[in-house]
């Protein structure tokens, strides 16, 4: 960031009054242009005991598996972006169940919150951003060839509860431990 | 947004290749600056069957009560940014026992992430930006002197658990029906 995207001059790096972390803060206009984690929302679809996961048709981890999950928008709740977001990767349509993970990625400034979902039916088919859409049973799942450690921190926590269920969600965050489910 | 943050010239409003809304797109340097939400983080300390709860000092909402809680900043995870939170406003240790909810704010474009906590000693004292900082047992909360929306349906959420609790974190919507808990 090095202009103001209000007025157009020059940033400096300041720690404004009354804050106590270095900001974009810009002397023309006065604006403090603060940056702040991301959310991604997603979805594990659930259709007579298999998953619906997608092969990523776009970098990064292009041909990797995923479940369908991107970028939260403006103007939308948490649950409408991941119903969108499954329509627009697999033009499949869910209805949530409930929350199954919140993940924290401290390292690139992102928070993925993944819901619990019934698939509705099995026309689904491979968005703009997907080569492949299938389903597959538990025993199945490409482990080895997963896109992101966020959605294989979901998918384990779903197989946690298959056995052991009492409905609390499971909160996670990268290179703490993420590698089996967490109990918060 | 008027000007690129990253090269100084002006913005154009357009819908980029493959995508399926407006962005403010640089055509100079071909920068696509995408708005996203962000996450509010905010949790509720409990110390003997009371809540700490601090008096905002600062706009918007000047001299109403609020929990702990505000904007997650990079680099931390979601548990960390409320344990932050409630250091800065109430200089107040605690520790996270779980989620208790997400309410999304689509016209503001804001997710609360709000977990449940116990405050871990009484010397709690108002931070920076707040006028007053004490503990209220359930029957004086101040319903008619909450700051937001959100901090409402999480002390709501969080009554109801007291009476009826199977861990399940509370997930809502301001505008859609967020005047009582709801189950996801």
């Amino acid at each position: 960031m090095n202009y103001c995207s209000r007025c157009g001059e020059r940033l400096s790096l300041e720690i404004p009054t009354g804050d106590d972390r270095f900001r974009s803060v810009c002397r023309s206009c006065s604006t403090i242009h603060y940056e702040n984690p991301k959310i991604v929302l997603g979805a594990i679809p659930v259709f007579d005991d298999q998953i619906l996961l997608c092969k990523r048709g776009i970098e990064p981890h292009y041909g990797l598996w995923t479940i369908p999950s991107g970028f939260m928008e403006n103007g939308e709740s948490v649950e409408e972006g991941a119903i969108r977001e499954t329509i627009e990767e697999a033009n499949a349509e869910i209805q949530i169940l409930r929350l199954q993970t919140v993940y924290s990625i401290p390292q690139i400034n992102q928070v993925h919150v993944i819901f619990l979902a019934n698939l509705l039916n099995s026309n689904f088919f491979p968005g703009t951003e997907s080569l492949e859409t299938r389903l597959f049973a538990l025993a199945e799942i490409p482990w080895n060839h997963l896109a992101f450690e966020a959605i294989r921190f979901a998918l384990r926590s779903y197989l946690y509860d298959k056995d052991i269920s009492d409905g609390r969600v499971h909160i996670g965050t990268y290179g703490m431990g993420s590698e089996g489910p967490q109990m918060v």
